[in-house]
């Protein structure tokens, strides 16, 4: 499969700078071989939802397969007053962590580990700004594109939103993680060259506008494409002009060539009292297979209350609320350290704060994912110890984290290990994935959620649990630290 | 200046597939050499604010200099199914077009033309994408960024949201944009190295966790970068630990070596209180002339408030909110066509809607600023056909568009042209200009708006007015449309 214009760029130098002020620091302070760990994670659902979906792997595969510090940038560097000695070492910058992903498409939850890199703290701290960026946005567009296929509720959605998208990347790979979420295909030109994604679009109205009328527009349009005509019946008026027109153009330069013709598309207006008008007088003409198209600033909501109103749309187009993820546009990742290892040991570590949400979980971790053997249903994920062993034969005491009187005891489980790794020793271990499979699997993944995580608004809370060990690190830590206040 | 990453990338394909049905459309039936004018403009002004900046135009000049179908593109349009007379044109493409654009930094209101492009339709209509992407994005970010800036009132605003905004490119030329929106610097180092933008940070509560304990963390710091000494206080607890600690090691490690502290840096908590106490603290410790830098989801109302409350804040540390301007994440621009040339004579063209808001105002046009000679204040800004000639020595009368009898009459006033050409036939013409003169640039023009225009929240509305010609032209076509239904 080809690349994406992207997949070689050399994005090294896009780091806050503090990442350099901390790595020559760890350089002078003689931290250059001390192997740290830390986790991605984030903590709020965007959008008050059930779940997020896990998209951007591939990106963080690029951006790791090709950091290397340029001249231009020791140049930069120099200017910036970094000592020789440091400089050298980013000349000779040499990759050597281990990483571990969480799969694209895999509905992940709030507190638990989607990316987790152990080695030179130096490397594994720099790394910071661009794993997060990139899953931050990617997790983010999947996961909107997700509920508002959700809410068509089988009819199709389409990604037409690279005009109003927060950059040409944005765009690209905001349309690449809507596809893993479920949509069927994109108006962005790029992504159907370089990803596969099926790409499609017809007319603007300057088409319409173009021509001395609207049905001289119709006509040149359905004779150049007579297989796939959709028309944009809203330039001058959807019910009076352009659905009157699309019919006649329909008889007279599609049906005669052994076509049907394909759809049409409202950009405006009450789409929902307009598609029920189009479809009558559709379906009177004889072109009851004649699909209707709806755009304009639509999303899950607004489509799920034309849907109770009874809007007769077939396919929606789907843009600026969807590419931006507008009612809530930011995923909130972080990427904190866990641990150091000092003498062969694991030295956890912990960031307290003033906010109790942001107080981290420290130690080396994996996480699970509890499948119930019999209905295939995901009952909960949990956080361990690296080196914990879960046996599947004996029931699993599950507690809640906040409230320990909170339990549940599961028999006849499966655990699947969640995280996969990538990168061993700075070498790229991952293969990559076509977009196909990743939003099939996506689908899979999600049908083993239960309903209740599913709802657009007040969804069932999924237990993300610790392990009893991992707690007892975790309070250990906590009131150490309190304790020296 | 060194150029930015993305300068020289070809992102010709990064367009709705429409563009090309279109594009083949045109060329098959006889448009190859029609010429057309489209417009770009906007609708509404985001967080309900007075005014939008404009930015992105050295970006649309990066594009259109790239504009090129490699063999990749062709290949990938011949799979699908556009014929080969059609790829010819295609692989031969050279632009021909001129373009406007109102310069970066300028305060641009709804409905104005900030973009202009005239050339063979096929072109015209196939920039609409890229251009659209570019400018909605920048001036959208330029904007939230300015709104930032003004709610600090003097102090200091930087951007730290590369982490969280949606790509890389949009971290890119996000923080850029910010910059031109008036915030001093950046944590995105790329913008350092390529824009020359200040890029600056000093540590992530990670450095902190490292340590054995906080006060050998800030040692470590101390000793490295004593002139520039800003400590993160908030790891454990910032009254308790944090801040006592910091004036310690400025006592040790930093006056002893004959510099002053830089600063502490706060990211969680109630900042307006642990600003008030930090200073204080500082103060009695003899660092009047310690800054506090407060970050952690701060945007323009949270900012205010703080400091109604009186927060002790020099500087500000502005991320989500601002690099993906999250209480409003799109601009809404659009790019419509608005006229064409048939034997040599100009045609204007109108797109009508069931939402009035949506109709377009047709023929070419330009757009004034005048502004009065007196004050140097902007009063209005006026549309009129291309053509039209305004006599500064004569009075002249604005009409509000929609209410016609509301008139106003204005004397002693120069009348600014707001377009500047950077593509004649196809070439640039457009000189780049350093971003901290448009900067520069920026504040002035913003100066020259009245304070009513700059409130948070119930701006006055400043006037975009029509000529009355421009205003005769497009009420003739609005009853030549409505007659015909």
């Amino acid at each position: 499969m080809k690349k994406t214009y992207d997949s070689d760029i050399n994005l090294t130098m896009l780091t806050d700078f503090y990442e350099l002020t901390m790595a020559n620091g760890y350089f002078k302070n003689g931290f250059e071989d001390t192997i740290g760990y830390f986790d991605m994670f984030y903590r709020n659902i965007p959008d008050k939802a059930g779940f997020v979906i896990m998209a951007g792997v591939e990106q963080v595969v690029d951006y790791l397969n090709n950091l290397k510090f340029t001249e231009d940038d020791i140049e930069y560097l120099r200017k910036r007053n970094f000592s020789e000695e440091f400089l050298d070492y980013l000349r000779n910058f040499k990759f050597q962590c281990d990483v571990w992903a969480i799969p694209e498409g895999t509905p992940i939850f709030p507190g638990e580990v989607i990316v987790k890199v152990r080695g030179p703290i130096i490397q594994a701290q720099f790394l910071e700004t661009m794993i997060l960026l990139i899953i931050n946005h990617q997790s983010l567009i999947a996961t909107k594109a997700n509920r508002i296929v959700r809410a068509a509720n089988g009819r199709t959605v389409m990604e037409f939103g690279s005009r109003r998208a927060q950059s040409a990347q944005a765009a690209i790979l905001g349309a690449r993680a809507a596809y893993i979420g479920g949509c069927v295909g994109t108006a962005c030109t790029i992504d159907g060259r370089d990803y596969g994604i099926p790409a499609l679009g017809t007319m603007a109205h300057s088409w319409v506008q173009l021509f001395d009328t609207e049905i001289d527009a119709f006509r040149a349009y359905a004779r150049e494409y007579p297989d796939s005509c959709t028309l944009l019946v809203d330039t001058y008026n959807v019910l009076k002009s352009g659905i009157p027109n699309a019919i006649k153009v329909f008889n007279e330069e599609v049906v005669p060539r052994g076509f049907r013709p394909k759809g049409i598309r409202i950009d405006s207006g009450d789409i929902t009292y307009l598609s029920k008008k189009a479809r009558k007088m559709l379906d009177e003409a004889g072109f009851e297979d004649c699909q209707i198209v709806a755009s304009n600033s639509l999303d899950e909501y607004i489509i799920r209350d034309m849907l109770l109103q009874g809007a007769k749309v077939d396919s929606f187009g789907v843009g600026e609320r969807l590419i931006t993820s507008s009612s809530h546009p930011v995923l909130d990742g972080v990427y904190k350290l866990t641990a150091i290892e000092k003498d062969g040991k694991l030295i956890p570590k912990i960031k307290i704060s003033e906010n109790v949400t942001k107080i981290t979980t420290p130690c080396a971790k994996n996480v699970y994912r509890l499948y119930d053997k019999e209905t295939g249903k995901a009952e909960a994920d949990l956080l361990t110890l690296q080196d914990e062993v879960i046996d599947e034969n004996e029931p699993y005491v599950l507690f809640d984290p906040n409230y320990t009187w909170k339990q549940k005891k599961i028999t006849n489980f499966t655990a699947r290990p969640l995280l996969e790794k990538i990168f061993e020793n700075g070498e790229c271990i991952y293969e990559k994935k076509d977009v196909k499979e990743i939003q099939k699997y996506c689908k899979e993944q999600i049908d083993t959620l239960w309903d209740e995580c599913l709802r657009f608004e007040h969804p069932h809370k999924y237990y993300v649990d610790l392990s009893q060990k991992l707690y007892d690190e975790k309070y250990r830590l906590l009131k150490e630290h309190s304790s020296k206040l």
